[in-house]
């Protein structure tokens, strides 16, 4: 069975294609307005908006699994799946945040991101787990793993508490979203510093 | 001609490019709802849940078509024009998918639904016949390779099956389809553990 | 200037994205009918037809895609130029291939079809040209070069004609085209057996 | 570390991913006309010229980004953010040229997208800085560095140039922009030769 494939390539290329598929969904609704002044622009501001919004947290997620998928190692079953569920969640980000931005930040459209959130972080420990936790990998410290797992346990009760707090005050979960999310734009802060000595 | 690349990595990296767009394309058609609360996503559901359901069956022929490639070893004109058979039948599940959704279990929707499948096995069949079967393959048992031919030949006739039942009872089909796709959320499940013990 | 990335593989990946994206464009006009019963599939035969035909001859020229890259050796500005060339011909493919299915096989866009098809050759003249003729190829026979460059000059000559004849005779200019098209499924067929030996 | 994978292949490829659901994306809006007579294309002009010029204009940015990432050797986030940015200002393009074509060359949309092509070229200059510039990199002459660095300034101030040169002389703005990217059109042109000597 040597000659088998058996690297994570191609359930990178993969996700790299549906990524790229729904990065630029919202873009696909920007319709240029009939009068050609900057005035006619500003009634596309909430699918402008969302598109922006929903970009960079897609971008931000796509950085993460970038980052996971460079210590994955082999393709089991289990991974392949928790990306599939990992990938379907994220799909759900554009949808979530047009309607938030076409609601003006109303509380059932901002608990249901964060909700579709929630499901992307559960599916990304479950995807930490396949790939960098399971295997008894040379390239990760057991300090980084141990941090890769409360960060994301952390995240998802963030999360959770975004979307219980803005079914009362959707301003500040979709506050609380926001700043969670800033802390995922570098996927390894606190390991950053070493691992450039390492590298 | 020894310097041609005839890996069939190309015709891989296309098909993940065909499956990236038909797994996202049911997403296109989710649009937020005019009022800003939970009732307001009821009427999607058709949408919603025939995107789930098709991105589930699509993420099932992905995997199977992910584990039949990595025993490709060249590429044949009828590789290739068998992989564009199997690309066109799945391409035509996110729009029967929607009709069941639309039509609520109807007869006619579910009937073709499992003919679709039929043709995604019968594209199948060839795929498996001129990847795995044909070349004397050093990485695939004969166990394997029989086990491969029966599981399909069985699946088209229980589809088949499928799409006469639900002509009279579509709920009574549908069962059926959604059995037997369970079947091969793991494409290798029986030689699994040999698999494991040889990798 | 050792260590730059010359190889022809991005240039093949992005058109395999174009390609994977053009092939399913004609999916997304594809909506469930109103009712629930097979008769209600007849009036999207149009759409369903023109799908079907554009898959089939997109699929055909990327068969010759592939084969011609899996020549290709360097990138020079003019392969990247006639290649977008090339990707432009092709995405006008299924707008025209819809237009005939809606006009019922009418002069003017059987015409245009052709005209199309002229486009798509003209840019695989040039591409042609570039992978295979002009560089010092090692791989690449007299013959084989010869009969590349005459069977492109000949399908570019009958597209043309099937352009003008389609004019007065729609069906038979269709018919020209299909047949021409039929030609192409196997990129190489004349050489195909020394091809075979060789390999 | 060692074992990680820090090429910049999989930024590449989804990079390519993004450009080719972009380059495409305004065929989608392309669809045939009711009656089947060459005049009833010509209402389809706007969106066929924007198509072409869009297509043509993203080209130039693939040629230029492909030529750029031939010279990437590790991933940083910086490098990751910059191409995020670049990418999602390229995203607009569609968008913009088709207003342009809407409006029939109107001043606002023309400003707006000279506005485009700055953030593509800011975008740009960032991701030449992280790519080429910054790394001690044995491949790239310092003449070489120096060009590419005041070649984007020049492009900056140029097409900041047109964006207010458009809001008095909308036409003249524009052929400003085409000239400017037709310079474009091969990413290397002073360095060519040495390039070809040097291969």
């Amino acid at each position: 069975m040597a000659t088998r494939d058996t690297s994570p390539d191609r359930v990178r290329q993969f996700s790299d294609g549906v990524f790229a598929v729904l990065i630029t969904v919202l873009v696909l609704e920007l319709r240029p307005p009939r009068s050609a002044n900057f005035g006619a622009l500003l009634p596309l501001w909430p699918t402008g908006l969302s598109y922006l919004v929903s970009y960079v947290f897609i971008a931000i997620v796509w950085v993460n699994h970038h980052h996971l998928f460079s210590y994955a190692q082999g393709v089991t079953p289990r991974l392949v799946w928790s990306n599939f569920a990992h990938l379907f969640s994220v799909s759900l980000i554009p949808f979530t945040t047009q309607w938030i931005a076409d609601s003006k930040l109303a509380a059932a459209p901002v608990a249901m991101y964060a909700a579709v959130f929630v499901l992307v972080n559960i599916s990304y420990v479950a995807l930490c787990w396949e790939a960098v936790d399971r295997p008894a990998h040379q390239g990760v410290s057991d300090v980084m793993r141990r941090m890769l797992r409360m960060r994301s346990v952390i995240t998802v009760v963030i999360f959770t508490g975004a979307a219980l707090l803005s079914l009362r005050w959707p301003a500040a979960g979709m506050a609380l979203i926001c700043l969670c999310l800033a802390g995922y734009v570098r996927p390894d802060v606190p390991s950053s510093r070493d691992d450039g000595a390492a590298a």
